[in-house]
């Protein structure tokens, strides 16, 4: 099973379309975690017990981990370790966000499928084919490509027109042209129509979104621009208004109602 | 002192442009070293002992490192000890071309920053100013945006006409605008036009370059075009033919030698 499969039997044994961001910080966690040996990776794990049965993947973004350098890395490992052990059907994404030039993508390839085992990782698109080929090798796994993030200030370049055409539209014109099956394409859900016109380039393809939660986005435009023909193919993620939908002790449940609520909203527009 | 201040002063010290790339693969070690407990790192520490003389700055790519896990993380932050506690007037560049959207992005911060302690980070400015912001807020370090990369297939996207004017000029435009004095500018060497009308656009920033060696750029027009008008303000990044330059037991004695040519070749272009 290749991950786009894993992400479809995923998506249809939940009935989900929840991504759920595990994006951690310490001075976030209940009290009772932060004082245990490995805060983030118990506080993920109650979080991953609780919610396994609602969402379709999850998504550790590994800056989170990063900023505790090492001790915080060993915890993501911890995370994915669990993960593949506990709950060998649900996919990981790894969000990463990794670019550089052939040979040492050829190492973060390595690192994020090859060590840290992820499902499928982000990449920027944005140096050309030969920057993210070495992503692409590894056939059974989906390289996840930033075509426009959902942050405010993207729109000054992505949307800089060339030809009357915006610059992000050559990208998804570039990247289409490489005719890769094992390519995701990211947009943020804060943009439904650019949604729209990505997906109508790329009708096959897995797509990662996010922002209907903390970002803002409108949920049923967005769905309804960035599902497949068959009603999926897409995966909306949402982390702090689910993760930290209570900071008590009740912290896993909330977690539970909140992404079930979430999954609940995004499927009544998949109709 | 701030970085560039640091970076102005280790030029002078040493009379030199190299930058020299940390980029280890085990495999490229000579035997000896690789049956070592931390072979990384001790590959590390004897050609910085051998080069800390010749050399302006240190570079290693984090991609070297993610690949071989936690160890490999663990051998990076015990040779920026290294650099730190024995050759504290070096400044350390870690090449880690990390971007997010703005709350992410301040983890990327804390983690290169504060647990990596660089001086200098590689970042991409394609998302817009929110999401670099959080680096910048770093004011004592250099946050080095990447305007122009050197691999072949770059010039598909960077050279798309907006305008009548290449979208890297664009990008360079929306740089200055941010006005922010401890930003540095990346451009490749192999591209020596670029780097030249880039430097115009920002005459007093810090330069980091690559691509004189292995990826063949000219070095003569490459100088020329990048460094400041007191004849410095840049630094040439080379890795392989320099670290790689004997896999033999005298590695550290040749890269001396190769590193030493580099540096006075470079110096030569630079009256």
């Amino acid at each position: 099973m290749n991950a786009q499969q894993k992400f479809d039997a995923a998506i249809k044994e939940n009935n989900s379309l929840v991504c759920l961001g595990l994006d951690v910080q310490i001075d976030q966690l209940p009290q009772a975690i932060r004082s245990q040996r490995n805060p983030l990776f118990e506080f993920n794990k109650a979080i991953i017990d609780a919610t396994h049965d609602v969402v379709a993947t999850y998504k550790p973004n590994i800056a989170f981990y990063e900023a505790y350098g090492i001790e915080g890395l060993k915890q993501l490992k911890m995370t994915i370790d669990y993960l593949h052990k506990s709950y060998a059907n649900t996919p990981i994404i790894l969000d990463a966000k990794r670019a550089d030039i052939g040979n040492t993508s050829v190492m973060y390839a390595k690192a994020v499928y090859g060590y840290w085992e992820a499902d499928a990782v982000t990449v920027y698109p944005h140096l050309g084919l030969d920057a993210v080929q070495p992503f692409f090798e590894y056939k059974h796994k989906l390289t996840i490509l930033l075509l426009r993030t959902s942050n405010p200030d993207a729109a000054k370049l992505s949307d800089l027109k060339v030809n009357e055409k915006p610059f992000y539209l050559h990208l998804a014109a570039e990247v289409k042209s490489w005719n890769k099956e094992n390519a995701g394409i990211f947009v943020g859900a804060t943009y439904p129509t650019q949604l729209r016109e990505i997906r109508e380039i790329f009708p096959e393809n897995f797509f990662l979104s996010a922002g209907l939660g903390a970002q803002g986005g409108d949920a049923k435009e967005a769905v309804q621009a960035g599902m497949d023909k068959n009603h999926g193919g897409i995966v909306f993620n949402a982390s702090r208004s689910i993760i930290y939908a209570s900071a008590g002790a009740d912290f896993a449940e909330k977690a539970h109602e909140a992404a079930q609520k979430l999954r609940d909203e995004i499927n009544s527009y998949r109709i």
